[in-house]
């Protein structure tokens, strides 16, 4: 089939890229690869046989239920059971409140085209989860990236910096974050931070988006309340999934927020999808009301604290001088910092010669950071894989470190605990 | 949870309307009404046993496979089946010109996203699919409406139309059509109309959605050859969907069309929904697959096609003086006429309260035509409830009719086999 209509696309797909991370996956194809590159969950994660015997009964059940279209907003017991959870989580809301998607990437993209403009401005992490990125970007936003330290956005840096940018007339419309175990550093940000930035979106009159697929998926700590639960204006527009806690090939996800917003996104939806797979949607509905998925949950969190236990031993054990790492308390991803004067997009092809691939920082980056470092995923490599896959990306940094030390002397740089790019 | 953001929201936001299908339905609560609102596939054509024993085998076999995140474009294994499906349709395709989406209404969005920017014209049927109307606009597009007649758009029409405009200043970037068993018309485009519409868009550099949801299910008069398998030049962006050959409730549909389109088109399903449901998908593949797909929708089409007769029977028993309908070879829709004095939104009321409900034509103008039209779905009430609905609709009109000749002379309008508002 010929190809010549690229002149006829809109403005805003002339500016959309491939993902980064997708291209680089496709160079991966050697079969002892270690891939800490993907953002997979385990498939030892996924209750299959509870899907099994959940999909019989289903089909034996109600089968024209479950084939038939849905409702835009969702299937209605799924959504009564996410509005019991949702407040054991202190979030106040209501079956109003409470809509599904397919894929929080949807909600995403759902708010993303009820609330931006070309040229509004959207406030993210640096760095930041590359999905929501490309997202606002596809809708022709501007991003301002703010640091993101071990504890996620500092919310004084915040202030200042979209104040000044206030005062030089730049208005913004949306504050993005992933505060519990963000993709892609794995920090947490603590209650008193939440708190404030509702405070500073509150005074620039911004709406928020907490991104919160993890926040079931925590191996130390104690459970944090979501940013929405301290939100008394209905600013917050929460979202999380069963991509973590059941299977992402479902693509079941939902959204709370207030009712003006949740109608206004519903009506998107219907010219977006017109609904969400039913079928997927009773099975997480089955899943919740069978009082399976905290029981699960339990095991899923056994699987993957294990994982990133030896993930930061062998960090620990393997890692030259001068290479730093976050801690995560939970979710999937390890953030490690280099040496700046390596260059971790470059690095890359040198890794994947090595028989191990990351995502290289810069992905993350709506900026020009992130160079020094690399997202690791704990997640999907076996155990010993992951000491195998960190031992062979010391190796390679080791060699990066020994090449620069012959051109020039060593520069001390990157603290532990903090994050590359700050 | 408060509201009070609606200030925040996009400018493409403002202009997103409920659609009136939806809202309609909202008042059809009784428990006998009969419903010829929806567009819904009748429960007794699913093929429920299959896709138990599918989801079994599935689940038994690779349930890794089928409960984890798949590749944007879809499954390669169901995109294989397409392509040999295209390939017997006439449509000459590959692996790189075919994927997956979330339902031909996400195909619709994705094609918008690529294609519209604000302002942008295109071109549709009068009357035409409200789900593709309604994507248009929400990506802002001005929308110029063909009448539609019995073979569809009359291209000599189109033409004029076209040119005029073109001449005056105004440039069409895409034109949308349904050419076999129009929703809501019915109606279907012979060959020669399919070529003579290439070949205006082709002098006029548009791009053409062919949406083609209900080619299977033809239950009279001879096959056609898609508008694609007439197109040389990768003009023509074709889009078809499991939703009435399987299940809607799956959300699995599939496009095809030139490489440098599905690619961009890909890019940007990454950040609508990173990928359909692979569970979904993988029952779509095993369909195919064992060869049940065709042997099946020979059950639908023997299940419809007594539906369409009874209806259109029916609609000649019943119907008074003054009415028209189409007379569908296949698909899901009658479209009725009546005398232009009756005003079938005000009329749908008072059809409600008589235990009938359909969907008023103007639902499917996005100029103000239609007034005097309305779609009756005959796929999903039963083979009794089809007389009795259309008994109980004719009396309804019929009292519109007695109560206009009380007040002025009865003016003869309407013709058997046109479709109204030409």
């Amino acid at each position: 089939m010929a190809d010549g209509f690229e002149h006829l696309f809109s403005e805003r797909a002339r500016g959309l890229k491939a993902s980064m991370i997708r291209e680089l996956l496709k160079l991966t194809h050697q079969k002892d690869i270690v891939l800490f590159a993907g953002g997979l969950p385990n498939p030892a994660a996924f209750p299959v046989e509870e899907v099994k015997t959940i999909c019989q009964d289903l089909l034996s059940g109600d089968p024209d239920k479950v084939l038939q279209y849905g409702t835009t907003e969702g299937v209605t017991e799924l959504r009564e059971q996410l509005v019991e959870r949702m407040r054991r989580k202190s979030i106040d809301c209501d079956l109003k409140n409470t809509i599904i998607t397919s894929g929080s990437q949807q909600a995403l993209d759902l708010v993303s085209k009820v609330f931006i403009d070309p040229r509004d401005m959207v406030v993210c992490g640096a760095p930041t989860f590359l999905g929501g990125a490309g997202v606002f970007a596809s809708y022709q936003a501007q991003m301002e990236a703010i640091p993101v330290d071990s504890e996620g956005m500092p919310p004084d840096i915040l202030e200042d910096r979209l104040w000044k940018l206030h005062r030089h007339g730049r208005n913004f419309k949306m504050l993005y974050m992933l505060p519990t175990f963000q993709n892609p550093t794995g920090v947490t940000a603590p209650e008193s931070r939440r708190k404030k930035i509702i405070d500073i979106c509150a005074e620039l009159d911004m709406v928020i988006i907490e991104d919160d697929p993890y926040c079931d998926i925590r191996y130390s700590g104690d459970d944090l309340r979501p940013v929405k639960s301290f939100d008394k204006e209905g600013r917050v527009i929460y979202m999380s999934t069963f991509s973590k806690i059941l299977s992402p090939g479902l693509r079941v996800a939902w959204l709370t927020a207030s009712e003006e917003i949740t109608s206004k996104l519903v009506i998107a939806k219907q010219s977006t999808d017109l609904c969400t797979n039913t079928l997927g949607q009773y099975i997480s509905y089955e899943y919740l009301a069978r009082g399976l998925v905290d029981k699960h949950v339990e095991l899923i969190k056994k699987l993957y604290r294990t994982k990133r236990d030896i993930m930061l031993k062998s960090l620990k054990d393997y890692m030259p001088e001068g290479v730093s790492w976050t801690k995560p308390d939970g979710g999937m991803f390890c953030w490690v910092t280099v040496p700046n004067y390596i260059d971790t997009t470059e690095m890359f092809n040198r890794a994947i010669a090595n028989n191990v691939a990351y995502v290289p920082g810069t992905a993350f980056y709506t900026n020009n950071g992130g160079h020094d470092a690399m997202r690791l995923n704990f997640t999907h490599p076996t155990d010993e894989m992951i000491r195998v896959g960190v031992e062979r990306l010391a190796k390679v940094i080791e060699a990066e470190i020994r090449e620069h030390a012959k051109h020039k002397p060593h520069l001390d740089v990157g603290k532990d605990g903090m994050i590359g790019g700050v």
